[in-house]
C-alpha cells in the first residue's frame, strides 16, 4: 500500500498555519433542510471564507511553507477561478509577488477581483493568454524559469490538499461526530483533504463526493480503478469543470471516499434558490453540489448527522440573478 | 418628562424570554466595507434570524407574555410583511391560534410563507381582505371581539419594542462598545428598542436612524417635534413604507436617536449588490437602509466603531434577481 500524499498531521499543521489568516467560517443549520431530508444537516459556510471560497485555505497553507528564496521570487498559478484569487490574496498577505495566468476572455469581474487582491504587492500581475492559440503550460514554464517563481497547482499538491482538509476538521471539531460528510468534487483537493480529516476525527464517518452529472470523471475513475480523462464538461458548476482528478488526490479518494453521486444543473439551481430564499446565503453553483445531492434525494440520510460543505459563493451577479430567476 | 414606553429592564427581560426561541444571529465583518468607509463596521445579521427578520424578536416577546386566557384565544395581526410571519411562527411555537389579516393581493410567496408557519396549529388562518373596498381595522376589531383574540400591532407596543431592542443588546454584548449605531426606521419599533439598549450598554454611543428618501416621515417628525403623517411612500424598502411613527415609539426616538438620514432606492440596490457580491448575504431592501447610509457617505464615521443592523432578508426571489441585475 503506497503512502498517501497527506495524513492527519499535515492537516493539523495546516490548521495552525492558517489560523491567523483564514476565517473560521460559521456552521449554519436550517429547520427546513432538516425537515425535508429527515437528517440533521450542518452546513459549513466556506462561501463566507476570505475571497469567498475554501480555496484560500489550501493556497495560504502552501505559500506559508515557501522558503525565503521562494518567497522572494514569488508564486505563479494558472486559473480563471477561485484558485487565482486565493493565490493572489495569500501572496499579498505573505508579502510575495504573484503572477496569475488567466485566459484573456475571463469575465471582467474575475480579472478585477484577482488584480484587486494583488494591489500594492510589487511584481504582481495577471498575465493574459489566448486559449485558442497559446499554451498556458508553456507560458507558465517560461515565466517560472525566467523569474524563478514556484508554481502552485489548484489541487494536485500535498500542501493544497492538507489546507482544504481544514474545512472538514473545523466543522467536526465544532459540531461533533458526523455520520456522513458530503463534499463537492472537482480535481479532488477539497474532498481528499476533508476525507482524511473526517476519518481521523470520526473514524466511522462515511464520506461521499458529489460531481455534476455532466462531468463525472471521478465517479468513472473509481469504477475503473484508474484516473479517467473526460472532455471539459458543460455544467454551471464551473469549479467542477475538471477533466480528471489528480495523481495525488485520486489515491486518497480511492482510500477514503466511499462513493460519488451526481446531480444535474437543474438540481444545483434548486439548491441555490433554497440557500437564497431560506438561508439568505449566496452560494455559487459548484458550492451547491454537496447540498443538492441531499436535497434531490441522490443521497438519503434519515436520522443521520450530515455535514455539507458549501464550498464557495463567487458567482457573477448578473449570472446569479439569471439563475435565481430560472424556473 | 413623561416615562418612556420601555426601559433597559424590559429589554433584559426580553433577552431571557426569547433566549430558547430566537437565534443569536452572527455579527459579520468585511474588510472591504472597513476600507471603503474608514470605519470598523459590525454587521448584525438579522437576515439570518428565524423567519428571516428581526420581527421575530418582538413578536415572540409579546406573545410569551400572554395570560393563559389570551393564549387560549390566540393572537391577531394585520400585516403583509415580516410581522405577519413573525406572529404566525411565534404563535405556533407557543401553541396558540393566530389569525393574520392580509390584503388579498399579497404576493403568493408571502401568503404561502405565513400559512406555512401556521401549519399544524389549530384555529389558525390567514384572512384576506380587499384593500380597496374593505377596512382592515374593522375586520380586525370584529374578529378580535368574536373570538376574543389579542391584537399585536407591528411596532407600537412596549413588548414588541423591547423585543426588537435585543438585537442591539446582543450586538454590543458580543463586540463591545460602539461609537455609532445605524438602524433602519419604519414605524420605529426596531430603532427605539435598539436605542434604549445601546444607551444603556454604552452611554456614549450615537444612534442614527435611516429612512428611505421617499418616506422620511420620522425625520420630518423630529424636526417638527410631533408625529407627521405622510402618504404611503414609493420605495423598494417595503418594510419602511410606514406613514408615521408610533405614539409609543416616537417619544423614545426623540429622546434616544440623535438624527435621521435618508438614502435613495439606487443606494439601497448598491448596498444589496455589495452584500451579495462581497459578503454572500441576501439582504432585503429595507435591511440595506442602515448600511446604505454608511456606504453612500450620508453618514461618515472614519476611525469609529460602527454597528449596522441588517434587519432582514425576505425578498421575493424574482424581485431580488431583478434588483441584482439593475445597474
Amino acid at each position: 500500500m503506497t503512502a498517501l500524499a497527506i495524513a492527519w498531521d499535515d492537516i493539523a499543521a495546516a490548521q495552525q498555519r492558517i489560523a491567523g489568516a483564514a476565517r473560521r467560517t460559521p456552521v449554519m443549520r436550517s429547520r427546513t433542510a432538516d425537515e425535508r431530508t429527515g437528517a440533521q444537516v450542518f452546513f459549513k459556510c466556506e462561501n463566507l471564507q476570505r475571497m469567498g471560497a475554501f480555496k484560500f485555505r489550501g493556497a495560504y497553507n502552501a505559500l506559508a511553507q515557501f522558503s525565503a528564496a521562494q518567497r522572494q521570487a514569488g508564486v505563479i498559478a494558472f486559473s480563471s477561478g477561485n484558485h487565482a484569487q486565493a493565490i493572489a490574496l495569500s501572496a499579498r498577505l505573505l508579502g510575495m509577488p504573484s503572477v496569475i495566468v488567466m485566459p484573456q476572455d475571463s469575465p471582467a469581474a474575475k480579472l478585477a477581483a484577482t488584480r484587486g487582491y494583488q494591489e500594492g504587492q510589487p511584481h504582481s500581475e495577471v498575465v493574459l493568454y489566448d486559449r485558442y492559440t497559446e499554451d498556458r503550460e508553456a507560458i507558465g514554464r517560461r515565466l517560472a524559469e525566467e523569474r524563478g517563481m514556484t508554481l502552485i497547482p489548484p489541487y494536485d499538491h500535498p500542501h493544497v490538499m492538507a489546507g482544504q482538509g481544514t474545512a472538514a476538521a473545523e466543522l467536526i471539531q465544532e459540531v461533533g461526530p458526523l455520520d456522513l460528510l458530503l463534499v463537492c468534487v472537482g480535481g479532488g483537493g477539497l474532498v481528499s483533504g476533508c476525507a482524511v480529516a473526517a476519518h481521523h476525527l470520526c473514524p466511522g464517518v462515511e464520506v461521499v463526493g458529489v460531481e455534476p452529472e455532466a462531468g463525472n470523471d471521478t465517479q468513472q475513475s473509481l469504477a475503473r480503478g484508474e484516473i479517467v480523462h473526460i472532455d471539459t464538461p458543460k455544467t454551471i458548476a464551473d469549479g467542477a469543470q475538471t477533466q480528471h482528478s489528480g495523481r495525488l488526490t485520486f489515491p486518497v479518494i480511492q482510500r477514503h471516499v466511499s462513493g460519488i453521486v451526481t446531480v444535474s444543473d437543474a438540481q444545483l439551481v434548486e439548491a441555490m434558490r433554497f440557500f437564497a430564499e431560506r438561508m439568505k446565503l449566496v452560494v455559487e453553483p459548484t458550492g451547491c453540489l454537496a447540498a443538492a445531492a441531499l436535497f434531490s434525494g441522490a443521497v438519503k440520510a434519515p436520522g443521520r448527522r450530515v455535514g455539507v460543505i458549501l464550498s464557495g459563493g463567487n458567482v457573477d451577479l448578473g449570472r446569479y440573478a439569471e439563475l435565481l430567476a430560472m424556473r
